[in-house]
């Protein structure tokens, strides 16, 4: 089962690709896409959208899960925000990939046991999780692997309540 | 040249197609595409995706005009908007076509001279200007008439400038 984990940001959007087989999990790949500001946001989204299709393609997930973004109080911001997770749900869902979504206390809470959880506490925990010498960088980077493990985890769970009926 | 007009909702998108020859402008199709509340956010979006990509296909529009979102306060609304907007900037994108974003203040101002003008009053002179014996319904449908009417109005601004230097 390999799983593409995306952090839809505005100008930063991070991804991860994890595989996992028989309860083991292992980084396939993971980094970021950065936006310019300066650059038009039909432009933006329209290089976006070709990088997510071009990472589809080349890495073959079967799942995709993207992380909901957090909406507090900034409307401007959610509107972009919304705009780049669109972006990521019509890379995965244009190729009948299924796609699922996680709020931000749910990633922290499968990837740390703790909902509330630092970035770096959440780096820290993908790291030893994947058996990776050095955390992922940048941070848009982990949260995306972040994603991606909360999703397997939740796959763990739903197979273990199955099979216990 | 033939314009598409796109007034992005987060559950009606109105649609309107107009067509400009020699300073007359005509009506050649407008619509709402509805989707419901009950489907998950992934798979509205993608249908989304996929009726719009087919109004392209059908109409084949020179350029596409969209409404910027009026954001304010709600930043729920406000992601769910942004993400119906990156949906219609996608399908004209992907299709190399050139897009343009009006904020709705700049649309009343175009079509009715007065830039705090009513739903009502947007209708109206989109039935005047386009020659239509009735309104066009429901106001989503006009109003992304209005956008595709703003859009071609301010082409002839932009061509009697250029022709006046």
């Amino acid at each position: 089962m390999r799983v593409l984990g995306i952090d839809p940001g505005t100008l930063n959007l991070g991804y991860g690709v994890v595989d996992e087989e028989a309860g083991e999990m292992a980084m396939v790949d993971c980094g970021v896409v950065s936006l310019s500001s300066k650059v038009p946001v039909e432009k933006r989204l329209s290089s976006l959208y070709t990088k997510l299709v071009e990472i589809v393609a080349s890495h073959k997930p079967d799942e995709v899960a993207i992380e909901e973004p957090f909406v507090a109080g900034n409307a401007r911001s959610a509107l972009a925000v919304g705009r780049a997770q669109a972006v990521a749900i019509l890379a995965a869902a244009n190729k009948n990939l299924p796609v699922f979504r996680y709020l931000p206390t749910q990633v922290k809470q499968q990837v740390t046991d703790y909902g509330a959880s630092s970035k770096e506490q959440v780096q820290e925990m993908v790291r030893l999780q994947l058996g990776l010498t050095e955390a992922p960088r940048p941070l848009d980077a982990a949260d995306a692997l972040a994603v991606a493990i909360c999703h397997l985890h939740q796959k763990q769970i739903a197979l273990i309540i199955a099979r216990g009926k």
